[in-house]
């Protein structure tokens, strides 16, 4: 957890590639538990990108200090991939912006202690979205929020995701991140860093459902054999694994482009779309050669099936 | 509900393929709903292949008078598709066979009235599937049934799914369908009757996934216009409705084979599993075309994603 | 060839249906052979559907006297599937219509007696495509017109077919199909009656592809049994079959619709795209089951794997 | 060319990860040329692995100096990915072997100067394959030697490839690579080499098919705009880029693991599988996105279709 705040915040200054192995392996054993993790990631990776000393020192250092948790607060009800169309406003009043709006799916809502929030600060509809948006570190006892109760959702069920409304809630301009206008290019700046570990997430989930499979192949029988002797179970068997394979082959080359310094938004597209199909074909074949019992909830694969569509859904965020 | 019980004994009468057009609109609503009216044909429909008169008045007659509901009793912990190595053994006392063993994923297996059981009468293991086993109708309070706990699953949970056990439950001989040595081909025969209407339920669902999708793309916008205006859903709207309407044929041509008197293996068996894909898919393209929204509880597609699961991995029962 | 032709002009007046049967089982045995027969049956389905009876007695009755072939000629090099943008212009003169522009993918483009031609007869380009064309039927040795060579395609290589040049071409106005106008709903009109048997056409091959797979599978033997008894190969050849029979429903049903008189737009598009995508899978399943054989032109199936990608890339014509 | 024969005997001994870059650049180009330079390879690599100094020195140098072929001498009519059974029989006549068999899809079976041969020398059916088989360098111009008429394939037709009947060729035991009983596991170990400059030939093919159709895509107009830009055309670009990238990072993956010493069957299976497909699919993508141009043999994307199936087809050797 934190693993990338720098070692001037008292973090690990862990990059990407690290980041990534460690969100596998917390995959593997719960989804849920790891987007609430990777959700503190994405909302202090604009800090990271895009903070000062005493911005970072001040938010990332509190995170290395006790078990806080932060958001990324971005999407809105009418705006999910289309990021262009969000309405949340920030107006400047003296040395403070008023914020108004609605935000939706944030993951971390009800247990953040500060929020990356994203509001248009140029009411000209004209605006390109390169000069509309601004950044914003909120604090989250910050009065006019108002929490959303928890959403119940498919699958990652014990990751807190609610809307929050923001009215009339008063930022001071110290907290903004770069300046006026710079927010667009931070908070998609985030992404390059957080899709391969999104990604990573992904595969840890595939490995789980295979893995599920392979033991449950090897130990159920029919027609007097076990299933994994049969064809049928053994190519599926095969395939799954092969996909398991280049999405954590996709992931990594990905994370390796940022941490190298390149711009890697082609190999992280690449390495998210693909993963999130892979969780879910593989998750989906777990269930079915678990036949019957890959429905029921005390066997492991419908959880793995139910939490694994939200990777395929979000194509931005996360 | 019981269209197909012969008129003679109060029912309808009517044939398979009406009962398709039936389950078809029950499953667009909620196929946990229907799968459990479903039940009740699967567990009618040895008595009405196998019964004689007496049985079928008796049997029969008693669920057009009030609204019972009975089960088919044959899957086994060890024995899903592999029908042949059920364990569950029926020993002849006198005028009574003794029964003893496990059941398991009974549908209406807590509901049901009467029971439609197949168990195994010869307890050479060299005997050939089509003569070892018989089956029998046994009363739901008869002594020594004991029912398990309602099966928590991902989907369809409305249906009530549950263990049994047998332990020394003695049946009558005069309940025995056939008799002894009939009950594998009595089993079997069923789903004859009752695949095409499972085909049909899981067309249903689809059919609902496709109208939910189709009505939100129509309104949810993105970049300026509504989501069904770009190419990418609206071609995974075409594609969708394609496998929809193929599904349907399918059920149709199935129903309509052993409706004039022909074996319907073939054709059941294609609309089983290609209608079983198609709800999988379909209600998954639904998910995806919601986005965040689909994987939320508050929408209904979520739950379709969820219930259609049961399609593909019951490969040969319900 | 020629069912279709009414029975006043000395053809069999047979409906869409019986065309469709026919020409599954021509597309058994090639469906080079059964794209040029059909391409017969579309150049003349715009005279069935518009033309007077003077027309009909002219044109379809000569095709019944002796074996002539025709062609449909539409398509040109900058307009695909967008027929709207066709750019071969026909300007009255007195009595006749002046005829310049380029035709391509004409098939029996060299062997046609005459044509069915659609032009743009509205300059404005602002004119609707419901009016801006007008359909001709032309002579095949009218002055002006130069065939090109002969296409050489992937498959179905016995098919002739040719760019066509039309250089102040003269065609008397009596040869005007319906009036000035009309030609664009003529030539679609034209595709609610042939698309099913294009769909016919790529069931035939299916069917083909699965008949050699499923004999070669039962012969060929590898690790001591034949290798349909391997389940990757027997698996394979039950989705293949799967895919057919839905091909074969889906134009069955398409070819119905129109017989009984409905617009079957819908059913017949979801016939030509599934029996397009079933002739192209089944064919490349079939060349895989035969292994590196599938790959030799001695071996049955790569014919069909070559054949088969014209019904996926003609989305509208033939 | 000849770039893995070790600088001992004049060659460059680069390694299997250079060999892959090499490969997939001449297969985009044309994978007939490719996969009869790939052969020599093949055919070489079991003296790589298995040969002598003298051995060596005779037949790679020779290799190096003159622009030579050789051939690897596996596939019978009855035993493709079946290694095991295959026929062809070795029998030791003092210093001599005497070889008596038939083999087939000998890729430059007409152009070698020398085979790799692979025959059974233990007649006893039960011995087990890796004791069974013995390893041989066969002179081309050997007395007893019939080479077959040139196959004519789907694709990849400049390339050589024929049946070869070897009747009483007589062999120096010199000639023997290793030891008699040898033969399987040299000649099943060069595949380890071999099978990542495979999957990089249809990496090659892949992005030239991708190469191709984006061109296309960005040049063509329809419905007043490139066809790169309807999202069903941008789509497929993008799914095919995706694959393309995930098989060049599988045989990367695959060569760099054999590179470093470590077994690689693993990696190189999946590379080899997935590659195939990814050859098949974007190539199949290719021709659909050039629509009725596709077919057409003069444009580029027919061709490449046709020669991808053969990565599918030949599972195990190549």
């Amino acid at each position: 957890m934190n693993t990338h705040i720098p070692e001037s915040c008292g973090g690990l200054g862990l990059d990407t590639f690290d980041a990534c192995l460690i969100t596998e392996e917390l995959a593997y054993g719960c989804t849920g538990v790891q987007t609430a993790i990777e959700a503190n990631s994405l909302g202090q990776m604009p800090v990271i990108i895009g903070g000062n000393e005493q911005q970072q020192k001040k938010y990332l250092g509190r995170m290395t200090e006790e078990p806080l948790m932060c958001a990324y607060c971005v999407t809105e009800p009418g705006a999910g991939s289309d990021v262009a169309s969000i309405k949340t406003r920030a107006e400047r009043k003296g040395d403070e912006y008023i914020i108004n709006g609605q935000k939706m799916w944030i993951t971390n809502g009800g247990k953040a202690n500060w929020y990356f929030l994203l509001a248009r600060s140029n009411p000209d509809p004209k605006a390109p979205a390169s000069k509309a948006f601004t950044g914003f570190i909120v604090e989250a006892d910050s009065p006019g929020i108002q929490i959303g109760r928890k959403e119940i959702n498919m699958g990652q069920r014990c990751s807190d995701t609610r809307g929050i409304v923001f009215e009339d809630v008063r930022i001071p301009k110290e907290n903004v991140l770069i300046g006026e206008g710079a927010g667009f290019k931070i908070a998609m700046g985030a992404f390059d860093k957080t899709r391969p570990p999104v990604a990573a997430g992904a595969v840890g989930l595939a490995q789980r459902a295979l893995d599920e499979a392979t033991k449950y192949a090897m130990e159920r029988k029919t027609f007097g054999k076990a299933i994994a002797e049969h064809q049928a179970v053994s190519f599926m068997l095969a395939e799954m694994a092969l996909k398991v394979e280049l999405s954590r082959l996709a992931y990594q080359r990905a994370a390796w482009e940022v941490d190298v310094g390149r711009r890697n938004t082609y190999y992280a597209s690449i390495a998210k779309a693909y993963a999130g199909d892979t969780a879910n074909q593989v998750a989906a074949d777990a269930v079915q050669i678990f036949g019957g019992n890959g429905f029921n909830s005390e066997y492991p694969v419908e959880k793995l099936m139910r939490d694994a569509k939200i990777y395929q859904v979000s194509s931005q965020y996360h």
